[in-house]
């Protein structure tokens, strides 16, 4: 029988502020490229970046019962992550549980499917990250976990994890990672930050990775004309 | 062989007015959770919201021939509704078209297919929701039925019938539904004022919705810790 | 043995020069209707119009080696487009090289695969049409070829045909059909802005094209009411 | 709310019986080319074919409660023809409601959504034409329409009217047009019979149907060799 | 940096054996309807019916060097499960890797991405569930881990986990819970046993599963004829 | 102006008679793994192979008129390559067109689009590769090219070139390549020959290949336990 998972760890505050302003693709990369969610996980409105642990919540097809339920578990700061049974578009998620979740201090919703009133989250500034945009109603008949770990959009998201999100889409890092890996982040940007620094001036990536040599050992050639053409 | 019906029993305007500002998601819940237009019927700007009646045309694939006998059929406050008769996303409609349209007070443009112009369309705020955006040309060849019923994107449209449109996609209502549809829309509207209210101030649904003993006959159960991490 | 061919015949800038403000809609007409990319290639932001000649660029699936070598053979004005050799998504293309190629003054990218860091090369100005916006890391393992003849998303591209994209998409021109397409694309603005006077003014296309006796020679029929309603 | 209704009129028995043989490609050509389900609607088992007049049933997603209930309205000869009201393809029928429709006579399903027991229902020999092959189960706490007009797969299907399926996909006639297009089914089937034997003894299509002259009026032109290769 | 463990708990072979003929669906069912691969997972041939213990290895998109390393670590009677780090479907596996497992013993392969030599494993009779089959060669450059817990299909996958594949899918089961999902699977078949038989002699679901009052509480009534139509 | 080519240097048919019983990954891997066509290019039967020069034929959407073009170039041996002008999945080829074909020799159909009467194009042994099987019928009104380059399936074909085709899905190869792929086809059979035998022997790849310093040197590590389970 589903179970609502009441007293998850998450991941500490201090940890989640220091993700501001951390893109995605940063953490992603300072973990060893995993993580990361299905690219069809879009913002419903551009610029976004949230970061903050998960709350996670399993709904069936056509049904959102459950994430009134997850609503509760739901602190300040948290992320809300929303996976159907089996894949499902229908609108879950609308401007009326947005409003309960922000009166939280909710940071934004993840979720595998569909939401609506996206013009409404768009002007209340409650990001979303999903599938779809639908209006399609739900019922309220199924029972589902809450809090516990889901697969959602292919990621493996345990309670309490930390969620990052911006305009290219959600990572996921293990709670036990994130400090490790936040120092990795910032490592990796003041590493980018000198070579930006060098590409702007017009150096070639070739030259400051050092790759000429490796590339002419693969076999690489360099012709004046193609031979074929 | 194929049809143009010329005299179509449109909604009333009057019936229309009052759709003004109101959403896709609401009229769907309001007549039963039906006439939805699929999901991957996207508006090409947003925000955007129209309403209005139906003018139907079938369309070859590839062939935008019948949209120009279309649009002689249109009047002031019609919305165009364009189906292939089979899958296609060619860019059937472009600024001089939606010129032809506006200089008529056509409201706006559904098409289960691609369009093209997009940032003129855009400049000229003649909202369409579409299926694609894609350049490629049609031809002038084979004719096919205006202001018959069709489907559209999954949609059951006869002419006549009230389309709404907005940032959640597009939605029909029956031409003999809609006045008693736009009231139980306002009074949909009128339920939802007083529970987002209740909602920001921190109630939740679980309670505003008396949930609880539901949930718990079904066998939902609260656990302080997962008994399987 | 893959090859990167140095010395290729590019479009001349003073043709690029003149399909500024030049539609993809239009120069895939004025070119009979060919060379457009698939609809799934869609600009990160909008509005977006750039054009020149193209540096073309293949990519083993998640590797992004190649385009490294070929930020080197991009010179002023150009546009570089890849293309992975497998179908793939992954996040080849970011930050850092968008200030390589801008600072070569290359116009932009077309890339039938991902890219990341959207909101940075949003800010940046840096114009980017992809299948995906994705964050998956990519490796360096593989080599390729750069300015050899691609396929695309569709489309066959040559080294030095000239690009066009905007917000309708991506089309390719025959460098040697440059010129003679440009001549037509603007003869074609020319007439449709003759048309377009003429709709604006209520005109109808049915009248303006001479549609009407080809109409009813197809055996398409008026009628007041619909028979089988 | 939803209702079901048992008195449906079905295309005669002795018009189905005219069908046997009859191929989807042939119907759908008879009657003006429209009728057609979407494509993704495939036979589990190959080859296989049916007529019948339709009992159509709405589910909900992830619910197959209804399924139940239309059962007991379809009689020997019946095809069953279920859509669900949002995009899903769960599991939505196995081998015992297969067992249930075969002791009826029922001679098939179609339905856009999964089924399982796709081996089984092979061995049964009781033929499914659907979206997916999938386990998922469902649910029974949702009711919803039988024996109301429906879209499914994108065509409009009533109660009665009668369906062709094949290994190509499936066809819907409406019970009033059933007569006749089995005749005009017929006859072009007569027809390509002649055709085909010319066909096959060597004679070519361009000469059979008199292309040749319109094609040259068209513009095409024969070439010894292509002047651009 | 990636690891393969070597020293796996398997799910027990007596258990394995007990699966033989049980279905994906029944165990699915078995088991609270959790544990299916996402329904693009497909058998490259049927009828097919597989059990046992998943030994897991993740490749990199277009790489299929961990394949290698994980036929190593494969013994009679277990399953392979290969999931790419990114959505790929070139083909990581043909008839040479497929001689190699079938000479270890293996029961088949489970991978989500595309294989090729359909025709020779076919004959072989080495049975496959893939995403695709498709030629496309793939590379030996990155590393990867081998049993670890993966995400293949929307699944989660430890090593050691039992795998049960036939004509609808692929379902997995935790090691801890095969023998006790065994049992209900067991439980399930007999149930259903005795249903079939009140099916197949005429009974209806209506009555067996006493439906009738549940669905005239939610308001299904009953009509002879359609008011609306 | 579309034209017809009607002089094409075909691959010699002494080299095309080499590739009998060839598989497609082999001729993909022999010629540097390029030229496949899309995975969604599958047979309409299994097993099936062909081996011929292709006729390539240019469609508009939903219009077959080329196609009856196009069978007039085909000679015995041919195989006749049909792309469209942007994506279609209609019916372009039934049995009528496979009994003309089939009375010239020619050896099967490539088709980027859907095909009819799959079930007498089984029976007929007349194998086709397509994206659908659907029965839409097509319309005879836009001229295109026949025998010009195209870009089929993402893939580049020139009239003349070596099509080979199977259950793994199509390749091309160059016409000047075709013998030279042809002996490394038979070299790299012969090599995967001897290697077979070994993996049969139940010698492992990573031996054979001599993977292992390489992959130890990439940093891979084998641990008897997983140090996060």
């Amino acid at each position: 029988m589903p179970i609502v998972v009441t007293g998850i760890d998450r991941t500490a505050a201090e940890i989640v502020a220091g993700y501001a302003g951390v893109g995605v693709a940063t953490v992603h990369e300072a973990q060893g490229r995993k993580g990361l969610l299905a690219s069809h996980m879009r913002p419903i409105y551009r610029p976004a970046h949230i970061a903050g642990p998960a709350v996670t919540c399993e709904v069936a097809p056509g049904d959102n019962w459950m994430i009134h339920v997850a609503v509760e578990q739901c602190r300040a700061g948290d992320i809300l992550v929303v996976t159907p049974t089996s894949p499902c578009e229908d609108g879950y998620f609308g401007d009326l549980l947005a409003t309960s979740l922000m009166s939280r201090g909710v940071r934004g919703l993840v979720i595998d499917a569909g939401v609506r009133d996206a013009a409404t989250l768009t002007e209340m500034g409650f990001p979303v990250w999903s599938r779809a945009v639908y209006s399609q109603g739900t019922v309220k008949e199924t029972i589902a976990n809450v809090n516990r770990p889901i697969v959602c959009a292919g990621a493996y998201v345990r309670p309490g994890d930390l969620i990052v999100a911006d305009d290219d889409g959600v990572v996921v890092v293990a709670r036990a990672d994130a400090a490790a890996i936040l120092k990795k982040s910032h490592e990796r940007e003041a590493r980018e930050e000198g070579v930006r620094a060098r590409l702007a001036a017009g150096e070639l990536g070739l030259d400051i990775y050092g790759m000429r040599d490796k590339l002419a050992a693969k076999g690489l050639r360099y012709v004046e004309r193609d031979p074929e053409v």
